[in-house]
């Protein structure tokens, strides 16, 4: 298995704290050590840090944590392989341009049986089952729409796919085309929206704590999503089950459109 | 104008040295300073490593030139904005899936009325010139292949769409998709092979030796490409203008299959 970590705000910010915290579980506070990685949209663009070592010890970890770059929509993933070698090319989150977005995602779970049949608009580079989900899923919104609709009809067929291929096991996951962040949960995701007035947070996996009334405007709204909350002293809410939803602009968009 | 960097071996081969001497001309030995961007194959993935920061003040173009990612196809540029605004969707290389393996393209040139109509398959993120041709030849080598054909093939769809592109403009550009190195050049770009018996290079942009001999076997072979030579002691060989030329296994495959 796997864990998920995901940010949508207002406007960009640093994900620093919460990426240390994170980090830990891929081999000290817990056992998700068989690679990681996280993408940044910036503007349209996005950058990946993909990385097959443990996040805990990764020379290219301590830099993403240390070095603050600014977005409105992060995902990050910690793996612990079940399917597919350790190696790169199976090392999440994974991308693909749809409509001229690029789009981002990061899965948690275990699929079985799982081996959808694919036109060939999207193909897996690597062996997961969580790639093979990824390009179902872009394959149906492609064929769906000639050109990108509303976020809450990209969120139906994400909806619809999420479904049908939830029947084949553990289903977290978080997509991203650097608009909005859409969240679908299983059996295990949180979240938790950061909004003024802002208070100090303490990490579970490591002796941190920030303040965020000093590093915020009274404007600033931040989710931040995970499979396990990662801090102590906040409240974590739970994902309803079965449910895709959409998070734009540092909370839950509803109704979505 | 920008500067473009490419290596491909026969066994997996960092690339620290040449790219510290390439990212110097990205603000201290040259003017290429409007981002930069380095992408390793490994394996069947590839990581990129991209940042609007020029290369020779980047934090994470530090990290890149002193943590040693051993890769058989790496594909590097560094930017001097010419079309597109200096921001990450603009930033090369830009990469795309095509028959189930990543496909990474990077272009040195200006191409003047250059507004091919896409079908859809690949769209551009960013405003580049280049993306746009990325993503024609792209559309062009699928529309042409069900499946991944023998290099041979794919290099002769190449080009003829460099024919045709280059007709708007210069138009050097690097293209792998981790098994080969397809190169093209119009106006610059050179290459040299470093193989036993393995001697000591110079770079030209910083004061830095090193013996390859001390760091290599006698079966390794290193095609390294370059829009200027990065070395004063190495004998650099020109590339035939207009010609699409495939490199593998450190050398250029020719004939190609």
């Amino acid at each position: 298995m796997c864990q998920l970590l995901g940010m949508n705000c207002n406007v960009p910010t640093d994900i620093c704290f919460s990426f240390k915290g994170f980090c830990e579980r891929g081999g000290v506070t817990d056992e998700h050590k068989d690679g990681w990685g996280i993408t940044f949209f910036e503007g349209k663009g996005c950058r990946s840090f993909l990385d097959p070592h443990p996040s805990a010890s990764s020379v290219i970890s301590s830099l993403v944590k240390s070095y603050p770059i600014k977005s409105c929509n992060v995902i990050a993933h910690i793996r612990k392989a079940t399917l597919g070698e350790v190696n790169l090319e199976n090392t999440h989150p994974f991308t693909r341009e749809l409509w001229g977005q690029y789009w981002v995602f990061a899965h948690n779970g275990d699929l079985k049986g799982f081996h959808p049949t694919l036109a060939g608009d999207y193909l897996p580079v690597g062996a997961t089952d969580s790639e093979q989900a990824f390009c179902l899923i872009l394959e149906r919104l492609r064929r769906s729409f000639e050109t990108k609709p509303a976020a809450g009809a990209i969120a139906a067929v994400l909806q619809e796919a999420a479904d049908e291929i939830s029947g084949h096991g553990t289903f977290n996951f978080l997509l991203s085309n650097g608009e909005c962040m859409f969240a679908h949960c299983t059996t295990k995701l949180s979240y938790l929206v950061r909004q003024h007035p802002f208070s100090t947070a303490r990490l579970k996996d490591k002796d941190i704590e920030l303040d965020f009334s000093e590093v915020t405007t009274p404007d600033d709204r931040v989710a931040v999503i995970a499979t396990e909350p990662l801090t102590t002293n906040e409240t974590w809410i739970g994902f309803p089950k079965g449910r895709v939803l959409v998070f734009r602009d540092g909370h839950i968009a509803d109704p979505v459109n």
